[in-house]
């Protein structure tokens, strides 16, 4: 605390990412990080670019992409947004559509951003419960709202809506902005862009970050009506002209023009996921059915945090959370084959000196 | 104007930047880019980055950076951030430090982006009237203010405060932060970042899209005491975790590693400015002693509007404001010595075409 710091800034309370450690031998599990590398047309891009290219600044709407995303996603580019990832993206969505006296309304499980954002701008906000399969209750929606924010599939849990629910979502709160945040859409649920043309409430973020490999890149995406995304801009235009830098737009390019590598990657995670999945059922693990990149998973043989602590100390990292509702699971990334042999191992080593115990 | 708009939102009036026209023939001096690419170890940087790197967030402090930036300037690593940007960086800093009831003063003549992160924000403002030499009249300055920000170099003047006079506000307005926008500051003005260690209350931004050529990859900075970087980190942690992706970060320390070549390039843009400011004045300009890579000049033997049509016409952009103080002015950047004669050629086309007129 310092003479100099706002009362607003005194007063938050910072997202708290993943352990970035590194070093060749930590099984990294804990970030949601894709296994596999880039295209190697994405490195090939990289390359490619040239002095002139970085001496000047960025075309400053990334039109390129916008217009390479619009036609990948089947809209017009009026109806695209990119910024500097998706928590760039979400950020400025927030300030751009949000900050409101009515509550904004996101689950009580949820991307922990969220409540970050609405700090940082005094939005206030409502936890809706959850149901006891971990799933959104949507039944409690309060009738008074400022918009509706959720990530699809969810975060930790790795639960999907439908996109029927959805639908019904956006249908029955035609004033209110509904944000479905896809950071993990690639890897299973069904995407809501496909209603952008039909609900003018409808804002999706999509991130190259997990289903991409480009987390080390830094591009996010909007989709929804062009009403939208030019509020979007505005406030865009109003906090940083060129928020993603001309190697950045040149890599999603790549990364877009190589869709059987994505689609092939994208296959081998979820096949690693149902391994992982029932490796851990076989070993007394509840496991959420995932359509994301990570289980969300409850051992029954040793407490999560003591399997969290157990693993950390042998450089396996996983996340946990000590709170309600979080504190009896553990959100595992799905990591390589090996990776995951790794981490099945370790738990098979707690499970042997835990014979005489909960088993 | 849409339903989901707010009124903040409504209101905003985004910055507008140079106009990116892109096309090998176009003589581009209306950003302040640089006219020669980075070091080659910037290139190579770039492309040693490998798929590993890509696929992993990047370290969220980017603290590689600010460490040889710290060492760079000979501060500690708790007195430096960094962003995407000076834009970002400093749209933090005004996020963080001056949303407050008392008025943020800075100069009547300055980077349009500032009163626009006060729209963004609702931050009062007050524009502190110019001398008539266009030097920032400081004797104006109001009892109560919330905090002072201004370039040093001044833009669009390319006018440079002492290193006394910056002193003597901070010592002046001990409770207030000062913040001193070094975006030009490899030119020949005198860095504030020596008086760090002994203000509190100082922050410095500096860019490396200007002498560092890197205007395309997105990469700013601040310098200050340790509880104001602090305060930067509490509201980036509350935006955005990883503002500066890994290619960035290693083309930024590639750039800092190799300070003779960032030294010669920049006195080759000193130069270039001396002699084009000898050719305006050879041709009856008023130019302002710029510390800066551009220059602030006005045309006696042509209105500067008339002037600036006739060259965007000819593909030789140059920055010109059709606002009050600005209108008789026109903000050249300092291009290659071929693009520089090119527009001096083309400047000598008006002459010719208007012998009978003013001149």
């Amino acid at each position: 605390m310092s003479q100099y710091w706002s009362s607003l800034l005194a007063d938050l309370s910072p997202y708290v990412p993943g352990e970035q450690r590194v070093g060749g031998r930590v099984v990294k599990l804990n970030t949601n990080e894709n296994p596999y590398p880039p295209s190697k047309r994405v490195m090939q891009a990289i390359s490619d670019v040239d002095g002139t290219q970085l001496r000047r600044y960025p075309e400053p709407a990334s039109k390129e992409l916008r217009n390479a995303l619009a036609q990948y996603h089947k809209l017009d580019a009026t109806q695209v947004f990119v910024g500097n990832g998706s928590d760039e993206v979400l950020a400025l969505a927030f300030m751009a559509f949000f900050i409101n006296e009515q509550p904004l309304v996101f689950p009580a499980l949820t991307y922990s951003f969220y409540p970050v954002y609405c700090k940082l701008y005094k939005i206030p906000y409502i936890e809706l419960p959850m149901s006891d399969d971990f799933s959104i209750d949507w039944s409690g929606l309060p009738s008074k709202l400022g918009g509706i924010v959720f990530p699809n599939p969810n975060a930790p849990t790795g639960l999907a809506c439908t996109i029927d629910g959805i639908e019904q979502l956006l249908g029955n709160n035609p004033s209110k902005i509904v944000l479905v945040d896809e950071a993990y859409i690639d890897f299973g649920a069904q995407s809501a862009t496909s209603l952008v043309a039909r609900y003018p409430n409808l804002l999706v973020t999509q991130t190259f970050s997990k289903g991409r490999s480009l987390a080390g890149m830094r591009i996010g995406a909007a989709f929804g009506h062009s009403d939208l995304i030019a509020g979007l801009d505005r406030v865009k235009n109003s906090f940083n002209s060129y928020p993603l830098d001309v190697v950045a737009e040149q890599a999603a390019l790549a990364s877009l023009e190589d869709e059987q590598y994505h689609r092939e990657h994208v296959s081998k995670i979820i096949a690693s996921r149902d391994w992982l999945t029932e490796q851990l059922e076989a070993r007394d693990f509840k496991v959420l059915p995932s359509a994301a990149n990570f289980v969300f998973a409850a051992p029954s043989h040793i407490g999560a945090k003591q399997l969290h602590e157990y693993l950390n100390k042998r450089d396996i990292l996983v996340r946990y959370w000590d709170k309600p509702l979080l504190q009896d699971w553990l959100r595992i990334s799905i990591g390589s084959p090996d990776e995951l042999q790794l981490l099945i191992n370790a738990i098979d080593q707690t499970q042997s000196s835990n014979k005489d115990g909960a088993r």
